[in-house]
């Protein structure tokens, strides 16, 4: 897979690009709508064949006929440590240290209480004042809970905020509006260096890219599912917690499922000491089931391969915005440097709004972030490079022609 | 619909009540297995005949087809607020006050932490000592947070403990063991009264009998949607929050769906001041679309309706335990008074988690409770009197017969 920064400005290029690409039969494993371009995998992936079959079969299979007794016969009571355990092959994480559930949400606040906890002198949270704001948000509750300061900053000014003062800094590997990726290993090291806990938000970078977790020495991580990972709409979260750290953590969501007898029904709460310690409380079996199934399309698939296809089509885009769309005002806002690039690409252009819109009308849909970025996210398990080419051409007519300036449309919110 | 202590203790009898049960004819609302008398609805509830089409079109037209755009086209954004007006309708609320969203656990946390907001001069929190373990865990992980003292008592001894010292009580409406009912309009008023909050855990009465949250002006509510509202495995829980308490809840888990403008993408979070704030992050759009279809086997029944003929089921229970299964040892633990009786029966037995296998393999699905009891749940949606007459002299047989005491059944864990 090329990487070639100038990336191929002919359809012809592009097709020859395809060709090559030894991920090309994994786009089988989805349904995608025909005459769609779909540059919104940041945001929900697309749906992989698997998975009505799979919610089906527990619709009317587990539920429906064996009731009850599914919670045994049909393993439900372990599918969320072992769909944690398929996520944690895609993030580096060795068995036992990833548990799916919940929402990012909720598994940011376990994680930062729990890592908080984890260093009982610290007296200060950081974040990335360019955070997706539920982290921020979810920082700033932790922090009033515990009391403890929270300091915004960016994560390349982190080396004048650490601090022993500093209980634990939540970064997002990549960050959601310009797709730019941060370098984990080297600040995982220098947060432990300085003696506090790092806690990643991989909602960006899971199932994009190659996440060493064990390999790097993680602390905490939490990511959502549906994005990359293609596991639905609102498909449960995941949380890791490094082997190391599973003695010690005390976590606040104390749900019966976490105890480390939890049939034993006893009055007070005992944790796991494993990461069963993790779950909370009864998780959503039919968005389980669907996740699940959605992870089999990474089966065979090498996340090495997938980055080399990622930042072929990133370069791709890149190339094109810079050679064909600079005219019309476009700004490439995502880092050119394939290692701080995430699979995305942000465009800055006057009225993004409408040409996101516009776009979406002559079926390319990437999304819109306020005030003035169109976002396009490269899945590469569906993707080629002639649809990437072929989006961008639209983009670049839909520039040209102008027309989209007096264009009505329907305000709509944006969803991460 | 009769509540005739007695009850019917012929099968004719059993089949004169059904001839006359103006429910009878919502069993065909779901789909049930052949062979089986389904009681243990109190921990799953059998499978809505809507749902399979409901989640294949959210899979197939919504995710598949519609993709990213179905959060506005879908209405998959106000899909948690709608759900949860439906089930205020069950519940007594008004619409409003009710959120659809998240595990048992992880609402509790939500509300408990609220509602001791709410009095900041207290420094006690009540629990039932004998509540579901989620409920004691949360509440001294609760405490623990806050610098509350958590105290655990029975729900009789209320009177003794109330003091301006404690900021919240939470009880379960009904024992998840025993089946006992609590007075919700007493305890509320004792509670309040003392200058507390109220905080009542609905799992086992919601869907089962009326329950009127505004009628007896209640504080916080939260409650899970498997059991007798048969969202199936895991689905999404629900909170209540008083329309009085809205403006000045503090809840600890700031998701950015909770957000006064969600899609502003603000850095700071400031809480919606409707109950859209306790909206935490992305729900599981499968498992709340199950949901959603599952309650519309409820279009047009009554609660009080239900209710009744609940204690006619119950009734019956009672009656035949007392005549034909008192001589094997067997002991009615569930309140014989109707006012004081969920949807449930439970009989304490010798070898009980041998009976109950006993009964499983002979098509009648009810549970076990260390260490003694074997614990029936009874649906009125879904099931007859001929039924549960029928599925109480397989149990008198089994008695009768003894073999369960030689038989091995593998070991298996209980869901709530």
């Amino acid at each position: 897979m090329s990487s070639d920064p100038a990336g191929p400005l002919t359809r012809a290029e592009a097709e020859r690009a395809d060709a090559a690409d030894d991920l090309a039969g994994v786009r089988d494993r989805f349904q995608l709508p025909a005459g769609v371009v779909y540059l919104d995998g940041n945001s929900l992936g697309a749906l992989p064949t698997a998975v009505l079959q799979a919610v089906r079969e527990l619709i009317e299979q587990q539920w429906g006929r064996d009731l009850i007794t599914s919670w045994n016969s049909h393993d439900w009571w372990t599918l969320p440590g072992r769909i944690g355990d398929r996520i944690g092959q895609l993030i580096g994480a060795a068995p036992g240290q990833v548990m799916c559930g919940d929402s990012t949400s909720v598994q940011l606040f376990q994680a930062l209480v729990g890592g908080c906890r984890l260093r009982p002198a610290g007296s200060v949270i950081i974040t990335d004042a360019t955070n997706f704001p539920t982290d921020q948000y979810i920082a700033d509750s932790v922090g009033q809970l515990l009391g403890l300061r929270v300091v915004r900053i960016h994560p390349s000014e982190l080396g004048r905020y650490l601090s022993p003062e500093v209980a634990v800094v939540s970064f997002s590997q990549v960050d959601y509006r310009t797709g730019e990726l941060f370098d984990a290993a080297g600040i995982t090291q220098a947060v432990q260096d300085a003696g506090a806990i790092m806690l990643w938000d991989l909602c960006h970078s899971a199932g994009a890219l190659p996440v060493e977790l064990d390999a790097i020495g993680a602390d905490l991580a939490v990511g959502c599912t549906y994005k990359y990972l293609n596991g639905g709409p609102g498909s449960p979260a995941f949380i890791y917690l490094a082997q190391r750290h599973q003695q010690l953590l005390q976590l606040p969501l104390t749900g019966w499922h976490g105890h480390r007898t939890p049939f034993d029904l006893e009055q007070r709460y005992q944790a796991a000491e494993s990461v069963e310690q993790a779950r909370i409380g009864t998780p959503p079996l039919l968005s389980m089931a669907a996740l699940y199934s959605a992870l089999s399309v990474f089966d065979g698939v090498d996340l090495k391969a997938v980055r080399a296809k990622s930042l072929a089509l990133t370069d791709l885009a890149i190339a094109f915005a810079d050679d064909r769309l600079a005219r019309f005002g476009v700004e490439v806002v995502t880092p050119r440097a394939a290692e701080r690039r995430g699979s995305q690409v942000s465009l800055r252009m006057p009225a993004a709004y409408q040409v996101c819109q516009a776009l979406i009308e002559r079926g390319v849909i990437g999304d819109f972030r306020a005030p003035d970025l169109l976002r396009l996210g490269f899945t590469p398990l569906y993707l080629s490079q002639v649809e990437v080419y072929d989006a961008l051409s639209v983009l670049a007519e839909i520039l040209a022609d102008g027309s989209y300036r007096e264009a009505r449309f329907a305000a709509r919110g944006a969803v991460t």
